[in-house]
């Protein structure tokens, strides 16, 4: 079981696995309880199809990355995982809303290995299973085991996480049409799209455990740094991963022409990616593009920014009491940076 | 102001309005409060471009049908309309939703006399600000002035409500592909698609207002019965009503090839509508499918069907305590069946 995690959680390193075997382990009891708790909330019923493409993007599998880190923000503050293992639920189906919405937007066709929804149930049957899971998602949080005034509480902060969802991936789009992105813009775009769903997940942990108002807030800070350096990562892992790893093809970022921190980075020093953007790029095309990118240093200076937000992120944990859950979210930030895909 | 609404809510005769005229000031009333409750919920920030298209059907207006019961509702049950405006401008917002990703699905260009979100902002750009006022309608919600328990009773209603709309969405196009609907699989999808959305709307505005468990169903009860008439209804006046009137060509659901009742009913007298679910009609192929549906007797089966659901929903009424507000939710039955758009 724990090979078949190392697996999927490859590190960098073999070395760095066995060191942090603890994460590995506790990682992979996590993605457990979140897997389990789909079926039962997610039960088929007619429409048959609808919830078939509902289920389609959340079984081909995924990190589980941000539930995990809710139920891990839950016993950091002395709650109870399985109390909060609705919300946890709650915060992937939101993730997946944003991926077959954003695969439609795109025009993605492979998504974790598998056609994506739109390519399966037409367009409208995107839109519409990205609409049931948002709704659903509300509905299950309402399930957490909390007082009332805490589960109003957490479906507030998601409400208005959804909508900076929306704000990231209307700016992305809009970045799209612009050269003249700055890092500051991109940085708060990310903070928007990414950072805020694995913020809102930790503090929701947090606030149905009745965590006080510091804890909450540290854990919604350490969220918003360290999913800043996962994204930044994220972009890195587009350009030199392989689409066997990725499943869907790598350097999609060049192909859709995206605002990248790097693509960022090297237009500030006068670099020119003629691939930048275009459709039907050869592989050799989007090989030459990424050299220019490494040659500029512009991957390297997003593995350095990256690491310095992972870093701030872990220091906003200094005010929760030690544990091992607190641990635990220390090496979840080293494992954002650390991972092959 | 109130020969202005006359107009807006114009009913079939000119004694009616007179009969009616309390109905009418009332529906003006409380159109009046939901309509100045969306710049003080719904401010527009950056990206700009997001929220003037997330307000850019709810601005070209609409008959604020969901969001006035609402209110009444509350007042049914001795609440305020005023602590649950937040309540019905989320039901608003979520009928924009379905209105906004509907016109992407349909591929139609016009709403309301204007053109469709998708037309001005592109599919993306549609998808988008429909999730946004998704979410935002439940950060709304949970600022009506009620006590906690309430609020999340309230936003289960409303999850579970949306759920049904994708399912009834879903029904609808999936019915487009099969000649054997049954009439009693539309009334199923009719009220999973429209009627839900009324009976949420109203048992929301009792929940939220103390009602007791049996005036919620009754309220309930009543938003289901009266919606699957509103619908039927609304399919008759796809065929009978101008463009003028409807700000979208007539006979739409012709050329969609859309399952109504109607049609069930034309297709079980063994009528043949050639005209049916073609694209490129002429005015004169719509009006001759329009010219059989009336022959076959089917707009007036269609009519009395919409008519016998409307006295159900008034009956559901019978354990509410006399009121004026009752008496508004009788008047508000009746209007549904009798508008001209």
């Amino acid at each position: 079981m724990i090979e078949a995690l190392k697996n999927q959680y490859a590190s960098i390193s073999d070395s760095h696995i066995k060191k942090d075997d603890i994460i590995i382990k506790a990682l992979y009891q996590r993605v457990k309880m979140v897997n389990e708790s789909i079926p039962r909330f997610l039960t088929i019923t007619p429409p048959d199809e609808m919830y078939l493409a509902m289920h389609h993007l959340l079984d081909a599998g995924g990190k589980r990355l941000r539930p995990s880190a809710l139920l891990v923000a839950a016993e950091a503050v002395g709650g109870e995982p399985e109390d909060v293992i609705p919300a946890a639920l709650a915060i992937e189906l939101i993730h997946n809303v944003c991926l077959i919405h954003d695969d439609i937007i795109d025009g993605a066709d492979m998504r974790r290995g598998y056609p994506t929804v739109h390519k399966i149930w037409g367009v409208s049957g995107g839109i519409l299973a990205g609409d049931a899971l948002y709704s659903k998602a509300f509905e299950i949080l309402s399930y957490a085991k909390s007082g009332p005034s805490q589960i109003v509480e957490s479906m507030q902060i998601l409400s208005k996480t959804c909508i900076d969802l929306c704000e990231g991936q209307w700016m992305d789009i809009d970045f799209q049409k612009r050269n003249d992105v700055t890092e500051s813009e991109y940085l708060q775009m990310v903070e928007k799209k990414t950072a805020v769903l694995f913020a809102a997940g930790l503090k929701i942990g947090a606030v149905l455990s009745n965590a006080s108002r510091e804890e909450a807030q540290a854990l919604w800070d350490f969220g918003c740094l360290a999913g800043v350096g996962f994204q930044i990562y994220d972009d890195v892992i587009d350009l030199i991963a392989s689409e066997g790893i990725l499943g869907k093809p790598e350097g999609m970022d060049i192909i859709e022409g995206k605002r990248t921190l790097i693509v960022i980075h090297a237009l500030s020093k006068g670099v020119t990616i003629d691939a930048f953007g275009k459709k039907d790029l050869t592989r050799k095309e989007i090989s030459g593009a990424i050299k220019i990118l490494k040659e500029t240093g512009s991957i390297d200076y997003a593995l350095n920014v990256a690491s310095s937000f992972i870093e701030a992120g872990k220091s906003a944990l200094g005010i929760l009491p030690d544990s091992e859950a607190k641990k635990i979210l220390v090496g979840f930030a080293d494992y954002m940076i650390e991972r092959k895909y």
